[in-house]
């Protein structure tokens, strides 16, 4: 059980835990050994060690997850959850010698409220579930990272963003409550079906973005809002990366609400345009003297009323130095916009050895992103950005293959982002991937203070060790 | 020194920790005895017993703030943090053998940052200062509680909502980060000038609506939107409030986001009246029947627009029942909501003995409102209510001087609306006016996860002890 590695003490505890988990959930929801896929042995980030857990067990309700979760506190065992396994940060990779538990099996949309604007789903509904339940009634959970694959429990437990969050925010501004077991396997609930309470501490803002450490979540209420169909998208040329985020303040202080402003650099989108034969009609002459671009996204409820506000955006983009600003026909908005959350593959597909997305505060985002390719270029190491203009979360893919290079590069980008006012991860968490800078470079105050809080959850230190910081 | 009722042991323990405080403050810092005027020993909660600080300090700076923590917890000295005085739970309400810590010195914007969009802060600065300077950048900070003489720092204890919280959530919604002193004294600054991050706990989030109890808040920025200047107001007038309430979810589908939806029952409306002489003219026939008012305010970037949709909305009402939908003048508007913002006043003038401020989804606002007024009547009770009924929030004040029925009438009315999925308050906090209702309904493993996250905070227990729960 759980790999040759494993002592044989370790087995034997395994097998208790197995046997004690059997009872309380049934032979069906524990698997071990060979049992388990090796799709349950990692995520998706980049160079992240490959882990088969100690057992996977599926539950099917709250109950059974506060069982598994009493278990493993009695026994001191790891236990790590997992959504749909599409993170980048190593925050699902399991403990070798713990309990995986998979919500795949705890995947209902429990109501759509349309009448409070809200959808109660358990954590292993999927985005792209959601938005169909959400759309038949007009509503939509204006969230967009990087795939609709992703479960709602993973994007509550990184605090996902996207490419909306310049309009809508992030995850954490559309949950409104949550269901969940503490680590002494204690079920709470927090939060309910309004945007408005002041009644003790905050718990559902608390456990979003937690990562796994402080409690399962085992239920999410999130806030829906009405679906605007008037769409317009559009596309400008630059002459440089300074050029389109200079413009960024000015086009956010018109009050327009753009939905989404993304940045891409010169050689994203070549590598975009080769992978995805676009549609987009560029003149050549204008693609030869682009050094970046700005994709803004429109949406409203009135079409004309967007078009009008599409036209006093592209007269800004042309004041701002643009070449020139195409409308693009809705298909081709939308061949984009896929083509640009499909970046990651893109990147993955290059041979990218780490990611990273720090966010910095908007002005600072043309600083930020000179200095990195100033770092990059000192270590010898090739960086390629694009991003969430719009709210300064800004992607680097990093070639590097020499890892102590590598790091150190990567360190030095995060200190002088932390300097210009930024955090380390703007929505794909510090997990285990970033783990080693966060600790770092956080303040030794605030690691000892997030320490303390994750003790108050998890008293047993079972809940994800490993995770956002060492045991 | 602290009142005649301190034993001489601790006023002895006071001298000496008002002496250290001099020591490190400056002698004019540090205040006692017949010096503190009593503005300082009570908030606006209707029934707050005044109490005279044992100390109050004045502080300047943050390093000011941590000198007085600091010397608070090796002293075991409660710490109670006061900003302008205009809670409503009792919050800042002193201990008499504690450090009362007035933010009234600290009041500097530090930065309005017309690029990133943001606003730095001292927690001692008013709403209204902050809306002066916000709007000479083209910039407001929409959050509109009661009063705007409320300080920052107040309004992020309590997570202070108000009107606009329908189309712009609450206080919490637009703090991106903080500086804050901890219990140990320790101070830490969290967030930054971005709404996107997943790089550990959400510190700031925590600290907002925690009144007082984990830290002192030093320092917040906040998040500004593009200042709207379109703007227009509706009136209706419906047969019941089961009229008003119903509609609202409608409302809200259209997509047209209204910045405010307030109902006021007829008592109120006639009490509106009478204290603030408004120029509305609802012809007599049509008051004479009314039995609750809805106003809808709505906001835009271009007059015409807001106008269409005003007709769309005002078509929406008449649909939905109104006897009338009346388009005010702006200056009638704006009377008519500063009167609704200032009900307060007049429910204090009415003599009310208590005020409560649940939260409950928007969909059960009717059963709600019905339930409220009958256990109201059974208890021989008068309650009178008008609210934010587009985010569930309604505020009943509360007529019946006999304590031990008030008491029983309150707490059923809070168990009922709990039942119904709400919460004790949507904006005023729990405090001190409502911790004992608080702590016998809040869910025992709740209230333990939060006693245990106060102390990882503020492990001698400190700060604001007796506010939210019992020390």
């Amino acid at each position: 059980m759980g790999g040759p590695d494993l002592s044989a003490r370790t087995a034997e505890k395994l097998t208790a835990v197995a046997d004690r988990m059997k009872s309380a959930l049934g032979d069906k929801a524990v698997r071990f050994g060979d049992e388990v896929s090796d799709d349950y042995y990692a995520d998706e980030s980049l160079h992240a060690a490959k882990v088969s857990p100690g057992l996977l067990v599926i539950p099917t309700s709250t109950a059974q997850v506060a069982d598994i979760v009493r278990i493993a506190a009695e026994t001191r065992t790891p236990v790590t959850a997992r959504g749909a396994g599409t993170g980048l940060s190593g925050a699902c990779i399991p403990d070798a010698e713990g309990v995986l538990v998979s919500f795949e099996a705890m995947n209902s949309i429990l109501e759509v409220d349309e009448r409070s604007h809200a959808a109660v789903v358990q954590p292993g509904v999927t985005l792209a579930e959601l938005d169909v339940a959400a759309a038949a009634a007009g509503l939509v959970f204006p969230v967009h990272p990087g795939t609709d694959s992703a479960s709602l429990g993973g994007n509550l437990s990184t605090n996902a963003g996207g490419m909306a969050a310049v309009r809508y925010g992030v995850t954490r501004h559309h949950v409104l409550g949550a269901e969940a077991v503490l680590g002494t396997g204690e079920v709470v609930r927090s939060g309910g079906r309004f945007v408005k309470v002041s009644s003790g501490y905050d718990l559902t803002q608390l456990l979003v973005g937690s990562e796994g450490t402080l409690a399962l979540i085992t239920e999410a209420t999130l806030k829906l809002h009405p679906r605007l169909t008037a769409t317009t998208t559009l596309l400008a040329a630059f002459e440089s990366v300074d050029d389109v985020t200079a413009v960024i303040p000015e086009l956010i202080s018109t009050g327009v609400e753009p939905t989404t402003c993304e940045y891409i650099d010169r050689g994203t989108m070549k590598g975009l345009r080769a992978q995805n034969d676009l549609t987009l009609a560029i003149p050549a002459e204008v693609e030869a003297k682009t050094g970046a671009y700005l994709v803004v996204v429109l949406e409203g409820r009135i079409q004309s009323r967007v078009d009008e506000d599409a036209e006093l955006v592209a007269e800004l983009l042309a004041n701002a130095g643009a070449f020139d600003v195409y409308g693009l026909l809705s298909g081709q908005g939308a061949e984009l916009l896929a083509a640009r959350e499909n970046a990651f593959w893109l990147v993955k597909a290059a041979g990218a050895d780490d990611l990273i997305d720090l966010v910095v505060p908007r002005q600072a985002i043309p600083e930020y992103i000179r200095r990195t390719a100033e770092i990059g270029r000192a270590h010898g190491t090739r960086v390629f950005g694009c991003g969430h203009a719009g709210d300064g979360n800004i992607h680097f893919s990093i070639y590097q293959s020499d890892e102590e290079i590598r790091s150190a590069t990567i360190k030095e980008i995060f200190a002088m982002g932390l300097s210009l006012g930024g955090a380390i991860s703007g929505e794909h968490g510090i997990g285990r991937a970033k783990k080693s800078y966060f600790q770092a470079l956080e303040d030794p105050a605030k690691l000892a203070l997030q320490r303390r809080i994750k003790a108050a959850f998890d008293p047993a230190g079972i809940l994800n060790p490993g995770c956002i910081f060492d045991p």
